[in-house]
């Protein structure tokens, strides 16, 4: 057995995210938060362990380990029950914690820890840190982003003929796992479960999932009710693709649509729009953009092509065209119509201007961009945007 | 579209259930509990919706669907926002939530739809009646039991020679996948992260992982540190091999151990006691039994054969020898020192005495039980318990 360090960052970066931390930390005026979050861990030492950390408003950083015991470090301190954490703190007035993904009961014993303290959103502090990626993080996402990209490009020769979509997905899975994916798909929330992503031909694509999510599904049953549910391919009928981009911890989204035979007109047509409308918001994503102004942009392009009736659905719309992701797949900002957000410089957002019609399924496309300083937001997902031809 | 039945449960099959946690709420005082973990929409429905249920102490039920759509039935509300559901409710004074899984904000938000009601902890009623299994539960265990060896007595035919653990591992994930494993690893709580299962061989078994697991590895990335690594599998060495038995929503677990040659006598000499220990467990199992003395007896078998410095572990040694499982892989209750809980007809345990070895790895079995009435407890996982001879 050996020792290793439990802070993987390098110091500038680490300095970096602490700064992003202690700035919301001081909106918020917290005194302190404490974290156990596996995806904030992971935000914050590059590994993911069984404990806490703990932030004071001044930057200084304190890890409480579990598990592993072979984590060690500056600061690092090695308990087995969270109440040996109190003696090693200072008091504090406010105190964050994670209370938008925590369970309520350990909020409330890890609350207990702080006499006297008030309770402040920990969740909210992480998440508006973590919407803007700093350099190693974009790093990361591109990486995964090219990884992805040879995958999807490969996905043409995994289909065979007579195929159901679970049997092309489990093919797509299969690539995917040996060119490095981790398999892993997280989320934040209890809610969202999904497994290694959708494959949508047909009929399926029409049944509205449970999740938040563009595109819907059956699934194969109904403790997990998304995605491929056994549909055969058929010939001249679009298989949508939307499958898991997790290479390094950090997530790309990419859809991408494939065929046997030749696409409709209106499916050619909506495969072209989608196209169109990521380019026009990747256009419009600049600093100090509206989140709801992409959005709006996005039905209306939809509209005016004579598309609006089958844009994020049929009949059941959902209610944005993008989403922020990194660690997790659902960070901020939200491209939808309600929302405040406004962008700034480092943001990562997919953008998914999906249709499903009638007669056809789904079709669309999905990208990840980095919004820049100045220009168009730089898209990391570069697979042929065309409908890959299946033999 | 078409319109479907919310609920999937055959009527009698859903008043035993309803019965099981009426009986929690009344132990604990409860007018009613209002639920939304997926777990356990599951349970008392058979799919898994956007949504809550609301279950009345007096045995009434409501469901309230935000997606799909198409749901309806008897009692059925449709909302959009949870604050629809208290319209519709009759006030109480304690009702319970689920405070062990829900994150705190949703909770605080939920009861404050409950003007002066005290809050009750609903993930522990649940968790008490999902801990006895019903004949359906029983039937769609035994069924995912049949199907998931099926998957591991094909296992040795799926290596290849010059294979690490991972790509072992994925070839066992497509199998698994196209013989109808969902893939999905449901568990309960924020802090478990696993993908469809582990596959050690070697130095990586060594490796504590951070979470709860009996057996670590460094995993293939520090996002996700459990499992394989990318480990050589070499002649002679065992390959432990702990894979997802998912098939309809209720998991079997079940471990392995296969092996390219011979094992040496200490490995040999694990394998067998492991299997020894899972019998002997199988034969004290009855009602009544305390999960605490099932884990001293293997304690207790681990040290009477001079392998107790290996047992669960070396060095570190995980603190129990099996778990409760159904819908997910962590339930109640847990075979474990200082656990104080009592075996009742219809528990569905994990039994899993495993060994890491200097110089040889992880050694052992992991089967899945039913408690039966009397006699010994019922065995699931029937796949071939010796090493498996790979080619």
């Amino acid at each position: 057995m050996y020792n290793v360090n439990l802070q993987l960052l390098p110091p500038d970066e680490l300095a970096l995210r602490i700064a992003k931390v202690q700035h919301e930390m001081l909106a918020q005026q917290l005194d302190a938060v404490l974290l156990c979050d596996n995806a904030n861990l992971f935000y914050l030492t590059g590994r993911v362990f069984c404990g806490f950390i703990y932030i004071n408003v001044d930057g200084s950083i304190h890890y409480f380990v579990r598990r592993p015991s072979i984590l060690l470090g500056d600061n690092v301190h090695h308990i087995s029950r969270p109440d040996e954490i109190a003696s090693l703190l200072p008091a504090c007035s406010a105190i964050g914690l994670e209370v938008d993904t925590m369970p309520y009961s350990r909020v409330d014993r890890l609350l207990g820890l702080f006499p006297g303290a008030t309770l402040g959103n920990a969740s909210k502090a992480l998440r508006a840190a973590r919407a803007v990626k700093t350099p190693l993080e974009i790093h990361l996402m591109e990486e995964s982003g090219i990884r992805q990209t040879a995958v999807y490009d490969k996905i043409p020769e995994l289909y065979r003929e007579g195929m159901t979509d679970i049997e092309f997905q489990i093919e797509i899975e299969r690539e995917l796992r040996l060119q490095g994916c981790l398999g892993q798909f997280r989320v934040t929330g209890p809610d969202l479960e999904i497994f290694m992503g959708n494959i949508l031909t047909g009929e399926n694509a029409y049944y509205q999932s449970p999740y938040d999510f563009a595109m819907g599904g059956a699934g194969m049953h109904p403790s997990l009710p998304v995605g491929a549910n056994g549909t055969l391919i058929r010939p001249n009928m679009p298989v949508m693709v939307d499958a898991n981009g997790n290479f390094n911890g950090y997530m790309t989204d990419m859809t991408r649509c494939y065929i046997a035979g030749t696409p409709s007109d209106i499916a050619y047509k909506a495969l072209r729009l989608s196209n169109d409308i990521c380019e026009r918001i990747a256009e419009m994503a600049v600093p100090g953009a509206r989140t709801a102004d992409l959005y709006n942009e996005a039905v209306a392009m939809a509209n005016a092509a004579g598309l609006g009736e089958y844009f994020m659905g049929y009949r059941h719309h959902a209610g944005f065209v993008g989403h922020g992701l990194g660690i997790s797949i659902n960070e901020v900002p939200v491209l939808a119509p309600r929302s405040r957000e406004v962008l700034v410089a480092n943001n990562a957002i997919a953008v998914e201007p999906k249709f499903v019609i009638p007669g056809t399924g789904a079709v669309g496309v999905e990208n990840t961009y980095i919004v820049g300083e100045t220009g168009a937001a730089r898209r990391l997902t570069n697979a042929n945007d065309d409908f890959g031809q299946l033999a």
